[in-house]
């Protein structure tokens, strides 16, 4: 029994053999998604709101317009969950009962934390490049107003107050009972992201970069 | 000025120009995506988990087990609110500022409402054919012990209660001031959802099914 098993909160309450204390895998969950569904609590009733999102460390980097309202009040450190989810595949099984899927999950739970703004360019630059690794370096730096602009935040991830679940593999074992021997076609079907054509804008004056080459494997 | 207006929880405080009252908009956001995330409060704390759902008409379908202590609760009519969306592009400026993404996202606020066993066993084909088109006519039937541990809810989409937002089209028009004349790339990277090769289970004795050939445009 770790820790987790005694807060209700972060307590697993179903597949609990599909919980993972693994810090390893939620990094790589966060590492590997953009947008994530962040949960607070306004006036007693639930808010939700998707947003960008970029692990930094040991932290969760938010950002949005100084000028969204509710944005703020979660700045101001009201208690929030951040939920990020993959879907990798279709699990078909012979019966939709048994169908499942497989999919990574995580939720954090803590308080935002604005940050300064010498440190807000260097996360935006850092949620920039996991979304097209290598950008930040073939444009210009921050503009001081462009900073004043944006309110960026910081999400802990602390021990106890995150879960990750999992599922993994192929469909389960071969029916028994009723469905023993059954013809209906069982397997994964996976699901893959993928990328299309780089579409330049009218102005557009300059070659396809190296980043979006890299991304897409086009140009 | 709408109803939507006169109601803090669902005004849109930050790019109403990107906000819908486009009911087949949000109808179609629902039935491209198979996830979101259901938001509530348990104790006065955010509450957040990764769900499943499919809309049927004017209502959001939600599934779980009957074990799972925290779906009960909203089960028993705790105010919810489910996110769902959908990234669709990267939109590339000549800055990380003006950089953005092509997304379509909804939330749906609302109580949830158990359905009986007759209604859940419609409801979870519909779920199973949203993301397998065809798939429930080549299995078997739900078992009554099926259904019973099951949990099958739905959500209304009422009026006032909902919000659509996307972005589309391209990066912003050709800058000016210190911009102007960039020869930084401007342009969008859209986002593809592809399926990989169908992978039987080792136990398998169909045939790869008409739902997964119509699918994957594979077999």
């Amino acid at each position: 029994m770790t820790h987790r098993d005694a807060d209700p909160r972060t307590r697993l309450h179903r597949y609990p053999d599909r919980g993972s204390d693994d810090r390893a895998a939620l990094d790589a969950l966060l590492d590997a998604e953009w947008t994530g569904v962040l949960s607070t609590v306004v006036d007693g009733e639930p808010w939700a709101v998707p947003m960008l999102f970029v692990r930094a460390g040991d932290e969760i980097v938010l950002h949005g317009s100084t000028g969204a309202g509710a944005l703020r009040a979660v700045a101001a450190g009201a208690p929030a969950v951040l939920t990020v989810m993959a879907v990798d595949a279709l699990v078909v099984a012979h019966t939709t009962f048994d169908s499942s899927m497989n999919y990574r999950s995580a939720t954090i739970r803590g308080q935002l934390t604005p940050v300064d703004s010498e440190r807000a360019a260097e996360l935006l630059d850092l949620l920039s490049d996991r979304m097209l690794p290598g950008r930040s370096t073939e444009v210009r730096g921050h503009l001081p107003k462009e900073l004043a602009a944006t309110l960026a935040m910081t999400l802990p991830i602390t021990d106890g107050e995150w879960i990750y679940k999992a599922r993994t593999g192929g469909v389960g074992d071969e029916p028994s009972g009723v469905d023993a021997g059954t013809t209906a076609w069982a397997g994964v079907v996976p699901i893959t992201r993928g990328y299309g054509e780089p579409e330049p804008a009218g102005w557009n004056r300059g070659e396809l970069p190296a980043s979006v080459r890299a991304l897409t494997g086009r140009g």
